[in-house]
């Protein structure tokens, strides 16, 4: 038997200290978890592009936590109280911690299957506006991410030294990643980029962070990435608003549930610059205007007069302004009026009042984002009935290429979009995909002698295009063996036996169809050299 | 303009001083590469369970891997001389290092569609045999694979300790995390698994390895993995065996390219047996022997004496058997005759030979697998022109779930197959599919008016399931429009401009149809309402 192993403090209840746990620790959290006793987790503003913590601490919130434990990654087959083993403590020997480390999770067959449902459609969203994948380590260059200006998701970075010294974190976002390559296209001695632009890429990196203030807080999320490189105009916003507008349609979600937020920093810049505020203060600026939901307008207020140096008077203004509930009010009481900056907001929200989403968007002079390197317009998507965070999040970065050592600025514009709150809203609309598994046939030998035939059988079904499971030992108890195709959701199901056999045949069961078939479509003996037209004996 | 920035050692290169780049460092690389400066790349023994260095050192290797980099991540499109910017050493300022961390690679579009091909190839077969996909952190516990055996890949772990102190690892491997799910499952009462067994799992995992002492090495590699828990008998093996073969036949490898040798340690383990070796020994016994390739026979046989403590004649004896051709001359040499393990290897050929696929198949004493957990029959697959490393490999593991706390045996077999030795050898045998980027439409605006209007088309023609690039801008230059849909491999262009709108209409160029095609059929005035069957206005 093992010896008792110790795999450091035991994160996914989010304690701190050491705890052992026996087999069976999966089934014990279960109990655990659907009792509430488990802090909420978090996304927060894990990836900068996307804030997406799912608990906002609310009473719906945590209706909602029962919820998601009970139908979430630790799967409903496995939550019946039968299932709940003995608590750790009550059991000596053999222990060994069986969670993933603090903050991660295992993804379990149907977990998969939801996360690659999920995938998948953001997949084809993004092959159906013409976008084409890539990819980069999940481990950077810390040096990536150290643009200095306060922001939240470089102060929580999972980083660390490598053998060699080397400071390296596991990735917090996509953007500064798809720069870096952006940058390899391009000629020293031009600045060109020697690649048709614009570039239309997308991505569904892993994204980590950590943090250890608050507990169970999630380290690890997916974060589906959209941008665009080389496109200076409003459209490319436009298309990017439209895929996520497509997005949602494609999953069942409307415009009933769902809303786009969006502003412009270029429109803030210009109400700052009116203020006297120099352009290099700019990102700072606006990362302190995005805390007004955390700590409130008057210490945004306090940090903009004590760390940027506006006057009181001048910071009040900006915070006031950030109320404004329309372009044309926050214009005015910004004093920006029919600025360029105003024009090509107002140019935004009519494309999308051709391209049929106007319904989805919404100004709002709050909106700023988390994260320096926007300079434009910036989005974000969020859920009408205000119980979860934002949904998906983006805008516009002109200067963050020249930041890594472009000569000139190229225009981006890109979002990221989690793979946690969108799963919830799922769930809260009732539009979450059922995906049983399934599999077309599984077949069984009648005795140990048959199972090489057997497996031959399923070599000929899997050739004509069939998804095959062979029951793995003779299945003399033929209950035993349709059970087994039960589980695991076959449609039919092959016996392999002597008789049948040495007439060069196979009987072949239709577990799906309905009472009324009659007998001989029911149940098929099929000759061994047709098995790849199978189909047809059922028709 | 930005400051220069520096991030660690300049790992892509090889080297360990710390060097600066500028943008347009891909591009001198590629320069770099093509000359044949670069150490070889090599996985080496990664994950274990698949040995896939790719250049073993001979002048073939050598010859492969100027064409590696040729057609490689690098992208063939970025290859010309023209493209070849400036040495970094003579271009001040700006600097930053744009390479990916040591040992890892960048995903560009060309690449990634190489990757997905690949993948989708695993997973089609996976769905085949009735596998579900699973995952599990890249982040795991340290401890999980410190099962103290010698094993290479415990000793090149990519591994830290957290913030918090936790001892954690990128995985060198995906076994131990499928365990640690399995017992998640386990009641720790009985013992049994609360799960339809077996479990049928597979999975695309990125593996991780550190080590220092030669340049230039790859730190990361993909690795396709199928396991099968719950089956002790050899169905399991023959099944995935089918698999490995099933997944070469889909990408146009033969059995004149690629033979798989099978052993099994339970033969090797009657021998030990019979030499008087503890089974406790067992393992780190298969650990040494499995050297034989790299260390040579009589290091082998004073590790056996020295560390295990067989007398000379012995380890003589077993490094001698392991050079047998066949079963019976091994099972003779090694004194073990008709034994129950010789008998189920038997067993497995034949099942193979039912199945089909024996041609693929051959026994070979000397393969034993790197890893201390296999416990009965282990496999490789190797290239017949003998130029590249193993391309994937596996075995049994019965006994790996007790060392993790089980209270009994779990039969286990699986197999990891690597992303890099599998894209050499078709990159070798000419069938490595071309991949070129395509897009149904390309859709542009006769001039800025139309933009709105033209991202309407596109949205009709989205929900039509075409996927659809807008170009960016009004395309007043048709030619730069033309160049572009080029470019960006569409099918058909449609122009959105004042005219034609007037009347309902959009201009539509099928851009790939054959010369002698009828003008009508070539362009066509495609009235709005009826895009959503715009293909049969050309048919």
């Amino acid at each position: 038997m093992a010896a008792a192993l110790h795999l450091g403090s035991s994160s996914s209840l989010g304690t701190r200290q050491a705890v052992f746990f026996v087999p069976g620790s999966r089934l014990k959290h279960r109990r655990e978890l659907l009792a509430g006793s488990r802090t909420g987790v978090s996304e927060g503003s894990l990836a900068g592009t996307v804030t997406c913590s799912v608990f906002a601490g609310s009473i719906a919130a945590a209706a909602l936590r029962g919820r998601r434990f009970a139908a979430g990654s630790s799967g409903t087959r496995r939550s019946a109280a039968s299932d709940v083993a003995a608590p750790a403590a009550e059991v000596k020997g053999s222990a060994f911690t069986l969670d993933p480390p603090s903050g991660t999770r295992d993804f379990f067959p149907e977990d998969m299957r939801q996360q690659r449902w999920l995938f998948d459609r953001f997949r084809e969203v993004a092959a159906s506006y013409g976008f084409q994948e890539y990819d980069a380590p999940v481990l950077e260059h810390e040096e990536l991410y150290k643009r200095k200006a306060g922001e939240e998701i470089t102060e929580q970075m999972y980083n660390f030294r490598d053998k060699e010294g080397a400071a390296v974190t596991l990735r917090p976002e996509m953007t500064p990643s798809l720069a870096r390559m952006v940058l390899q296209l391009m000629r020293a001695e031009t600045g060109e980029i020697a690649a048709q632009l614009p570039l239309k890429w997308f991505a569904i990196p892993q994204c980590w962070r950590f943090e250890t203030t608050q507990r169970g807080r999630r380290r690890e999320h997916y974060q589906w990435n959209m941008d665009i490189v080389g496109v200076a105009g409003i459209t490319a916003e436009a298309e990017l608003l439209s895929a996520v507008v497509s997005f949602f349609e494609s999953v069942g979600i409307t415009s009933k549930d769902v809303g786009i937020k969006i502003n412009s920093r270029k429109v803030l810049g210009a109400v700052l610059n009116n203020a006297g505020v120099p352009a290099e203060r700019f990102a700072e600026t606006c990362v302190i205007i995005d805390k007004l939901d955390k700590i409130g307008a008057a210490a945004v207020q306090k940090e903009l007069t004590e760390k940027v140096g506006l006057s009181a008077d001048v910071a009040q203004k900006i915070v006031a302004a950030t109320g404004a509930k329309t372009l044309d009010e926050f214009a005015e009481l910004a004093g920006v009026g029919e600025s360029d900056e105003v024009k090509e907001l107002r140019k935004l929200f009519e494309l999308a009042e051709d391209y049929g989403y106007a319904d989805w968007l919404q100004f709002d002079a709050s909106v700023v984002r988390g994260l320096a390197y926007y300079t434009g317009v910036v989005f974000e998507a969020f859920d009408k009935a205000g119980v979860l965070r934002a949904i998906c999040g983006g805008g516009r970065y002109d200067k963050l290429l020249e930041l890594y050592g472009s000569k000139k600025e190229v225009p981006c514009v890109g979002f990221g979009f989690g793979d946690c709150v969108i799963v919830e809203l799922l769930r809260e609309r009732g539009v979450q995909p059922q995906l049983p598994v399934t599999v077309d046939f599984v077949v069984a030998a009648y005795n140990n002698d048959m199972l090489g035939k057997a497996m031959s059988v399923a070599r000929r079904l899997r050739k004509a295009g069939k998804s095959v499971d062979v029951y793995p030992e003779a299945a003399k108890k033929v209950k035993k063996a349709f059970k087994y195709a039960d589980k695991v959701g076959a449609r039919k199901m092959a016996f392999v036996a002597p008789d049948e056999w040495e007439n060069g045949l196979v009987s072949i069961k239709d577990l799906r169809c309905p009472p009324e078939t009659p007998a001989d479509k029911k149940q098929v003996n099929v000759p061994l050299a047709e098995l790849d037209k199978v189909d047809s004996f059922f028709e």
